[in-house]
């Protein structure tokens, strides 16, 4: 252990016990699976020995190593890198059958892996996602979560104005706020904003809205919501109603919108990172919900290649409010990290939806695909208003405040 | 990437050419499994580069964390401790029906991690080994092999006289040497070298011997063979005929014994590493082929247990003999590996036999286990001697030089 690690040594220990205990909300006698990184190591370790202090029967840890990808994309015939090895698929789904638990680290490892290489070549290998993780969230099997996990190259890349060591403690301070450790009781705290999350997602459900509106500088963008559309916060339930945190840190509130009615134009707040590639300056173009134009200032062939991987991977899964209230945004940091910098600002995802955020009536018409990419839409300057059944417009998010 | 690693740059990348191209001798479209640690990323991910160039379909990489393991060791119930999840002997069937590679990174990354825990509960615990390597190992279905990846921790376990960079220089040098990667083309000296072991087991088979006696200091066994045991090196082929060198280095030819006449006293000429935790002075008595005592200086628990989990376990599987022309044993070094430290001196196993190595008539008598775990049990103070079927005796091994 590194004498750095060993300075951030309360720290890790807290947010592996947030993780455990209260975000995936590990039981007794569970298996549970660590998606990590080499460069991961110490909050890896930190939360394989909180489950196992909790009784797990197992923690199964992979560590997906972006450097092993990079030669992937940079030497593998063309025709080859689609291919995912089955027992990838078998592994997760078996995890589904053993209602194990599910924590994936977040954060950044190797940012530089994947520079250089081509785009649309890197678009085709989405490892170390897999199509399988559509059945196994939305069947609620699984009680999981996804929590950053600080590492030096992250940090240098997040905050290259500073010193290696420096970048480092401000990535860790930046880290512990927003997951709330520096509460006395982070679970406590989580439960408190959660409370005000569900509530905000109560109201904005009980409006019925037919639509939203996003208006701004690049953006001009409708979104057509579903009867039954539903507002959620990302406290869910496993079927068995056993309850889990599934973002740490988690400021949104989200739906499933109607993947046939989303028109306009509209242009991302913040760069994207998507499985080891950045793309910055994300332009896109709907009509009748397809995503007819995807550009970018850099590396748009990632999203490109992503998108045109099956009919629904064009069109909306998701689409989250975020308010100025949350720890994230008002940092100010951009942390090239979906889990993080989605909580900074309002955001809608290509791709899956959440199927429980519909009632039956309406599952049918949920967008279908293998992919779910967030990318974040929001900001100060960009206002969301409610478009009513009858014509109307309503105030939902000015200014990054809540009008309803 | 630290300056360290850059510095053996050039002896990682021909270390990799040499696992990848020669020793698994991978194909192109083939899928390549790796098992390694962290701590191993260089040699790794050199490996899958190589792998990737030579038009792998895929590789696939398990990072098993010994730290992970303790944290399992040191919390875990009793009674998950030989819990393991069926995903991963199902992902090592599937590799099998594959024709996949298979190629593990020997050394240790984590020398330590272990230290201190319980050795009987260690012994429990026999991950990353998984008994279904037995089936894939024997159907000869996959092209694999094992090889060492230096880390520093390696490095100052077995040299801890010098300062950290040196003894990791001097580790890097004896790999090099012993992997003979210091040779014009180091492919042409292992078949060279192959060819010298594979004539020394052709004499040996044709001596048709129905027993070897191993004595010297704390030793005094008698290994019974089979009828048909017939000897082999290293140098092995698929069932389809694709020829691999299950280990760099090699320098050992081996058979299987009769495992119902094993007997008298052995005391191990070299500690044991096994599954993370090191063993020292094992000295083992057996009768009619069975270990009925264990007794070592330290960690005797981890092998106990381990050779009381299944019938096979305490009986033999292996009997392996090492001159001293090889590469490893002139060193002096003790390596803490088995991969390293077994091509030193003359070895048994206890455990699971290679069934190849007996003709089918036979192929019931050989030793069934879900472990094979060698011990080193050679000198050039233990003389090994032949003893015929007319109770004649034939010098073998004699101060490590060969007498037939």
């Amino acid at each position: 252990m590194s004498p750095v690690v060993q300075e951030f040594r309360p720290s890790i220990d807290e947010l592996a016990e947030l993780i455990v205990g209260f975000a995936a909300n590990v039981q007794p006698g569970q298996v549970v699976s660590v998606l990590s990184e080499p460069g991961k190591e110490a909050v890896t370790r930190a939360v394989a020995e909180s489950a196992y202090r909790r009784g797990a029967r197992f923690v199964d840890v992979w560590y997906f190593d972006y450097y092993v990808k990079r030669a992937r994309l940079a030497h593998a015939a063309e025709n080859t890198l689609e291919y995912v090895p089955p027992w990838y698929g078998e592994r997760l789904l078996a995890l589904g059958r053993e209602q194990a638990a599910r924590i994936a680290l977040a954060g950044l490892a190797a940012p530089h892996a994947l520079d250089g290489l081509d785009p649309a070549r890197a678009g085709r290998d989405r490892l170390p996602i897999l199509k399988e993780l559509v059945t196994v969230v939305n069947e609620r099997s699984t009680n999981w979560t996804a929590a950053p996990a600080p590492t030096g190259p992250w940090a240098e890349l997040v905050h290259p104005e500073l010193e290696p060591e420096a970048a480092y403690a401000r990535l860790w301070d930046e880290i512990v706020h927003v997951c709330r450790l520096d509460e006395p009781d982070p679970a406590t705290a989580w439960r408190t904003r959660m409370r005000e999350l569900v509530a905000t997602a109560e109201r904005l459900t009980a409006r019925r809205f037919d639509a939203l509106h996003f208006e701004g500088p690049g953006t001009d963008l409708t979104i057509g919501l579903l009867p039954s559309s539903s507002w959620q916060a990302a406290e869910f339930t496993r079927a068995d109603g056993l309850r889990h945190l599934v973002n740490v840190p988690s400021e949104e509130v989200f739906t499933t919108p109607d993947p046939e009615r989303v028109d306009g134009f509209v242009r991302a707040t913040l760069p994207l990172e998507y499985v080891g590639s950045i793309i910055r300056g994300i332009e896109v173009r709907f009509e009748a919900g397809r995503a007819v134009s995807i550009e970018a200032e850099s590396g748009a062939g990632v999203l490109r290649t992503a998108a045109a991987g099956d009919e629904g991977a064009s069109r909306l899964g998701e689409v989250a409010l975020v308010d100025r209230r949350g720890r994230v945004g008002p940092l100010g940091t951009i942390f090239y990290d979906t889990l993080l910098d989605e909580n900074a600002a309002s955001h809608i995802a290509l791709g899956q939806a959440y199927t429980f955020a519909v009632a039956d009536s309406d599952k049918r018409r949920v967008n279908e695909s293998h992919i779910h990419i967030d990318f974040m839409i929001g900001s100060d300057d960009v206002a969301v208003t409610g478009l009513t059944r009858d014509c109307g417009r309503v105030p939902v998010l000015y200014g990054g405040e809540w009008q309803v």
